[in-house]
């Protein structure tokens, strides 16, 4: 099997107006129509899902992957629930901001609008498929999918839902494209495209998002580690540190947002840590501690310069004293990775300096870093997160799909 | 000569934090102190720049580039008035939108911050050093410059008065760099830094920004061509039209906001074309015409594609008589280079279409293209002008060196 890849970018380039003038009422119609169109096409969807996974099982997938594949009744009306939601989400295409009149006399303001056509590379989970598309439709916005090839039978019947109800309100099919072979070369031509495509999101592992970075003329949202921080300052409440520190690292081990490091301020280290050991031992936390720190700890493991880097993504963390709060920025300064740091203090201009100083995407004080993520920060559904400063920074809702031009407004006016 | 890159890389990003750190009052008294420093260092400027103008006699550069990199004391003086301007215009860092509580009990909002450090490539104009050093310092950015070798003695000279004010508030000299070498592998392997730098603004003709498009590994600020057009609907009032013709063609024509295709309705075509014809004719602008329009102009050739395409830089337009705006909309679409369209009209609704539906970073109605430039939009200077969507859109001031990063604000806060 072939796939046309640069005529699909082309013809998507060239629908995309189509999508990004469409009044907003008719959008939220669009997205709705798709929420009903996947509940009514719910038997043709397990159908293609049981191809899948019968496929997946003969080749070996592990469990937990398979996991993240299979779909049921409830995980398709779940998946058209979100749907509805972004549907019902306020708009934002086409807002004008700062209309300002200027001393020449034209008005100046910048309108929000789409950016083209967005490339998505992700795993084998079918939701993403729709869940992706949705927020690019949302923003106004042609999309090209590119998920596992483990999903592609699912794939492949969502995206028919898509397509019938693009049809069904007269827009052309070209809006939305699920790419049906995952083709390694394709993918490279894709990322070859920068006059039809506008961006590309992998999401995936490192090695993924490595290669498209190191291989895309089509600007990238990079997504790499999540290395959380949380240092616990001398003027700390210990019980707010502790409950923070406990979600933190075992609400759940498998996220970006989970605490990889604990560092903790001289002087309250010997109130802190034993309680921090007490809750570390109950969860079974494996422990890798700094030379200060070791004896606090049963069965610490001494910390090397891998661990302050480390993304555990498991029950494990790594415990620095710091000498204080400067050295506790300092040590974040050399090791996050842009994603999210917490300080928990009482101390307001301690907390100030962090929020300000502290140039990760999401800076926090005396609140989990689990609450790290779009829905919880009042995004919306999210379609990444951003550890790089570019276009986006940090989780991204529809509305980071987007950009505003200037709009200008005279009256017969001409430059002196 | 060599010059280690990684290094000076590795210092600024090293040294970043200092410059974003500071308070706006004390990045304010750093931009005046430059400007005082640059007046005061006039003679060694001049001496410096007498050098390269030597050089660049000796080895004929064209009396145009001559013209660029010629300094004397009144342009020192306004090299260093832009630089007060700058200073006194509004701070935006650290400023905190959108503060809202989420159902979670925690507080998010969102704080903008600096990029980090931002790589220039430009031309050899020594005011851009200046020029572009100091946006950059305005939006808490370290920076490296790297200018045309034509214009080295006067950049170094101009790197000494900034590394002085640096130096002279206890800020590290780091934090402004000014390559003393024009070599392609210098730049070559700074171009594959993404670890200490930010963003890469390529400025000078299309081969350059090619090329650091291909080779970049950093996100790089696109500025293409400026291919504006200029669409006279039927219901236009003709003396604007006329007016605002005549500013975009002839005010300045090696511009990248000059207008190069001129679209007329084919109702009004016969009752506006001869007031154009006779217009072009005063100012010797020669004319591409298409079919329908040819007989309209005495002198005029044929328009082929390439005369859509083209970004004439020169008393020269591209003229087309189109059948209704549906068609003016379609042929920008398809030739629409990004950078500013405009039209002139009465008919309310279509201006609203017009400026809703045409994608480019400027649109206008019954303005002049001229306006499309930083100061004139009302940003203050300009550090570039971005034709790709992504991260900024349009002419580009201090502000879109910025970024924004997520803050949360909790009280002991866990998520359940």
């Amino acid at each position: 099997m072939t796939f046309d890849i640069q005529m699909t970018a082309k013809k998507a380039s060239a629908a995309k107006h189509q999508i990004a003038s469409l009044s907003n009422a008719k959008r939220k119609n669009l997205l709705t129509l798709i929420g009903n169109n996947l509940i009514a096409a719910t038997p043709a969807i397990l159908e293609a899902n049981r191809l899948d996974i019968d496929h997946a099982k003969s080749s070996g997938l592990s469990a937990a992957m398979l996991d993240r594949l299979l779909l049921d009744e409830s995980a398709i009306k779940n998946i058209a629930d979100a749907v509805f939601q972004i549907a019902a989400q306020p708009d934002f295409l086409g807002a004008i901001s700062h209309m300002q009149p200027q001393p020449s006399g034209i008005q100046v303001g910048k309108m929000r609008i789409p950016l083209g056509v967005i490339a998505m590379i992700y795993e084998s989970r079918p939701n993403v498929t729709i869940d992706a598309a949705v927020l690019c439709l949302k923003s106004g916005n042609a999309v090209i999918l590119r998920g596992g090839k483990e999903a592609q039978h699912s794939n492949q019947a969502l995206a028919q839902v898509l397509k019938t109800s693009l049809n069904s309100l007269q827009l052309s099919e070209d809006i939305v494209t699920v790419i049906p072979i995952a083709d390694r070369e394709v993918m490279a031509t894709m990322l070859t495209l920068s006059e039809s495509i506008d961006l590309v999101i992998p999401r995936g592992g490192e090695g993924l998002i490595n290669y498209v970075t190191a291989n895309s003329r089509i600007p990238v949202i990079q997504h790499f580690k999540g290395v959380c921080h949380l240092y616990v300052d001398k003027a700390a409440q210990l019980d707010k540190a502790l409950a923070i520190l406990e979600n933190g690292k075992t609400q759940r081990t498998g996220v970006c947002n989970a605490l990889e490091t604990l560092l903790v301020h001289e002087s309250i280290a010997a109130a802190f840590l034993p309680l921090a050991a007490k809750m570390f031992e109950s969860k079974s936390v494996v422990v890798h501690a700094c030379a200060k720190s070791l004896t606090y700890f049963k069965d610490a493991t001494p910390a090397t310069d891998s661990d302050w880097h480390a993304e555990y993504l498991a029950l494990e963390i790594a415990v620095r004293i710091v000498n204080d709060a400067e050295h506790a920025f300092e040590h974040i300064r050399e090791y996050a990775s842009g994603h999210t740091e917490v300080i928990v203090t009482e101390d307001f201009s301690l907390a100030q300096r962090f929020m300000r100083e502290i140039d990760s995407s999401v800076v926090m004080v005396n609140a989990s870093s689990r609450f790290s993520d779009g829905g919880e920060l009042g995004l919306g559904a999210e379609i990444g997160i951003s550890t790089s400063k570019l276009h986006a920074y940090g989780p991204m809702g529809a509305e980071s799909l987007t950009t505003e031009k200037f709009v200008v407004i005279g009256d017969g006016s001409v430059r002196e």
